[in-house]
């Protein structure tokens, strides 16, 4: 890349932060019916345009096979139109999620009369780099719209005709709600120094959302001068207690796992108590049945023959594929210490009927998520009732878990008087 | 510095930095009356050491004074037997406050039956860099104990001595409660290096709380690979419309600027309405004869002679000194417009008998505090009943506006069920 397009790139990417800001200001004051019209707007507008985006995205889809892309990546690019309906849907679930802006969090007045609030209001530009998802665009536009938040998005090079052409009804709807269409804008190039650009935009993007796999994570996170909503592992675990039900162990643990593998909300490794271990053979042959694959300790083997010598680094990994590892521990002290130590603070269940040995994990585990007797798959912003998110986050500041309308506002304090001066 | 010794100064930091998250393991841990006790016992010690604080901090200011250092800057670093007495009244205010970890700040139940908390949970790691003084070192570390976070601080080397006296103390009534001295560290070296590695301890330290003058905080800001929670200015406005009282326009505006003039919450802009400028003259009269220099606008200046000719930067400078500039408005609109082009998101207030225009300030200037009929001055932690604050964040994200103990948490979700699998 020359100096010269390095400039004009640099320009452009500025020219598009301070639209982007100039429209945030815009719909920070933009009324929540506004912005419930302009999502239900976008919504019909994407499902008007069903054929266009269809013959957008079969250019995208030739050029990944004509590139050689794997297969299931070339699946999560392609639509159909039962996908674009999908996509519909979201923006108008979206549009009933209720307003956060404005919303007052706490009230309390001082002796001195001073009436407080803590008022929800907008994060101001939130930035989504995402890969080759094109329903990400839909999701992150909508959602940022939701928030009233103005947002700059970044999708994947293989997306690129597929995500211009959802914008495309995106922008209808919400120039027919009376917004600027700078509210949601997309990147218009796909060279990648466009991401870094992004990524420097301190004082024009607010936040910066990656979506994506873990590279691409890494690399936004070791870059951004903007601070980062990211999460990069989900390593869950299921630690099944002495007293859990054996039934319910089976369940939890089946659905954990093999409901859908390629989730961050999967489970990845089982701790058992060895006072459980009795129904270890149970629920390891229903695992099994379901095509999962076993790594086991030593303790695991000897009751299972079938499981594999489990690795160090198995504890350690988030597989994202029917492989789980399984480790028998002496109790509630050593499952804690066990997901301290490899887990990702992501989402971590315990299966027991013991409320007291439960309630110890709920405040020991450090994780986004903790879950007494209820699969890991329930990490997700919809099954929490946050409507739809733009993501999980394992980080501690600001969001913390599934990242949803809400997580996406900041606040003020609003203070009402009658003329109070400080002593 | 040599490799040698800069890998030396990295070792110490790491190691500096595992002790702190282990202190951090503990502390999460730790019941709140525990915390308290440890408060209340740091704050006798610390009384019953004054005599060895005070010859701690006499050595600083010696070294100081010849070094020659600037009167107001030892001024800052010098300690009294009352200004021990402070700070010993400060870690006993601090216990009083409610503890923030554990408390449930939302709680749901979704259709199936999976019912949700949000609990509030410590940071973890807590780094503070300050400057000259020392009464930080308590207010910080105490602040850090109250919210559960272990804390690593870093103090200007002028207060080296001072700092370590005040940490001895602190680390006194910390074991009396059964808890690691390790929970609060203090860094044991002035080498300015110590700084660099602090930003760079992604993973050891959650967050950094720079307190101090613009050049750390900007060093901060630009280097630091750990979120951090920073502002940089208070270039505040006190917006007199045309509906204000004029008595109550003095005594706000008079207090916002002259109460302290180097605190972040002091007013540094006067806007006033056009169809308001009959009581120009007698506010800028009260803010004369107070020792206030007035810089004023061309309209300013035909009602207030006395006042000098306002340059464009004037609006957007924090004077943190007995100097306003102020400026005539057409009305909401502008003096709004005004407030968003050149003012720092910090506090901003208005002062009018008009709920409609006063809602309107409120709703649409996007800083941290906004006021009504009220000073500015106000901005500040005790004032607004967190019992202590370790700065005020102009940022967006997690904290903003005055940092108390429950800014210094974040929380997780704890979802309990009865068996509950995701379809």
């Amino acid at each position: 890349m020359t100096a010269a397009a390095r400039d004009a790139l640099a320009e452009q990417m500025q020219t598009i932060g301070l639209a982007a800001r100039d429209a945030a200001g815009v719909l920070a004051s933009a009324p929540a019916d506004q912005r419930t019209a302009a999502l239900r707007a976008a919504a019909e507008a994407v499902r008007d345009r069903t054929a266009e985006i269809l013959a957008a995205n079969d250019r995208d889809v030739a050029a990944a096979r004509s590139r050689g892309v794997a297969a299931n990546l070339v699946d999560r690019l392609e639509l159909t139109a039962p996908r674009i309906e999908g996509i519909v849907r979201g923006l108008l679930d979206i549009a009933e999620i209720p307003d956060p802006v404005g919303r007052v969090t706490e009230r309390w007045r001082r002796p001195n009369g001073l009436a407080f609030e803590r008022v929800r209001t907008p994060l101001g530009v939130v930035g989504i780099i995402y890969e080759s998802r094109p329903n990400v665009t839909a999701d992150a536009g909508g959602l940022c719209l939701r928030s009233g938040n103005a947002a700059i998005l970044r999708g994947g090079s293989e997306s690129f005709h597929s995500s211009r052409a959802i914008v495309a009804g995106l922008h209808e709807g919400i120039v027919a709600a009376g917004l600027p269409a700078t509210v949601v804008q997309i990147v218009p190039t796909t060279d990648r120094a466009a991401v870094g650009e992004m990524l420097r935009m301190a004082g024009l993007i607010d936040v910066i959302v990656p979506r994506g796999g873990k590279s691409l994570i890494e690399r936004v996170q070791a870059e951004s001068r903007v601070p980062v909503f990211a999460h990069l592992d989900g390593n869950n675990h299921v630690y099944v207690h002495a007293a859990a039900d054996p039934v319910m162990a089976r369940a939890v643990l089946l659905n954990s796992k093999m409901r859908r593998t390629s989730v961050c909300g999967a489970a990845e490794t089982l701790l058992i108590d060895r006072a459980a271990t009795a129904m270890l053979p149970d629920l390891l042959a229903a695992l099994a049945a379901a095509g999962c694959s076993i790594r086991g300790d030593v303790e695991t083997r000897a009751l299972f023959p079938a499981a594999v010598p489990a690795v160090e680094t198995d504890w350690d990994t988030e597989f994202l594929d029917a492989i789980i590892a399984v480790r028998v521990v002496d109790g509630i002290e050593e499952a804690i210490a066990h997901v301290g130590l490899h887990g990702s603070h992501h989402t971590d269940a315990i299966v027991t009927a013991d409320a007291v040995v439960a309630e110890r994990f709920l405040r020991e585990v450090d994780s986004a998520i903790v879950l007494w007797n209820a699969s890991t798959q329930f990490a997700d912003g919809g099954e929490f009732g946050f409507g739809a998110e733009i993501g999980i986050s394992t980080g501690r500041l600001h969001a913390r878990g599934p990242v949803g309308a809400e997580q996406l506002t900041t606040f003020k304090y609003v203070v009402r008087g009658d003329g109070q001066i400080r002593p």
